[in-house]
């Protein structure tokens, strides 16, 4: 998909990797939640498929804007959480939402 | 699209209508160029099908974020220009803008 776009352009390369929106939306979840497990999302998101989930949160982690920290060895478990460079989205996803709510509606 | 999102988030509503990436390349150009033609665009984006940028200007128009104004009626020409609604987006894509240009390289 990069090649598209405008590599010159940081806006293009900002949505080269945050521009699908069920990634959007699991950095949203991870604002307004914390640290989230799989399932989670999995409960959350209407109609998303298990592949195209861990797809997602592959394509984040790869990017660094999320990670995975195990919370237990035995037996594994492990849940996301934003990086320091996922939670600098904040202002960007935050001016996103304002504008929402006053320019759409239900 | 909209049926797999929830209605309830103004996130996901902002998304719904600009979370097409050339729709927000589009928004970015008139932020940055000012009115522009539907000639102007399909010269400045590399790749995409003329089927492909009239879809996404009306589905723009349509939300009320873009206008088309006449500006020669012999023979009709017409631009794009941001509306009110659009120009609101300033803050967000800035924030994004902001953001890829500190964490993504070409």
């Amino acid at each position: 998909m990069a090649s598209r776009f405008d590599p010159d352009c940081p806006l293009a390369r900002a949505l080269d990797l945050i521009g699908e929106r069920w990634s959007i939306l699991i950095l949203r979840d991870l604002f307004l939640d914390g640290p989230r497990r799989y399932q989670d999302f999995a409960d959350g998101f209407a109609g998303i498929s298990p592949n195209t989930l861990s797809l997602r949160l592959k394509t984040l982690e790869t990017a660094g804007l999320i990670e995975r920290r195990f919370y237990s060895q035995h037996p594994p478990r492990a849940e996301y959480l934003l990086t320091k460079k996922g939670r600098e989205l904040g202002p960007a996803l935050n001016a996103l939402r304002s504008w929402g709510m006053k320019h759409t509606k239900k």
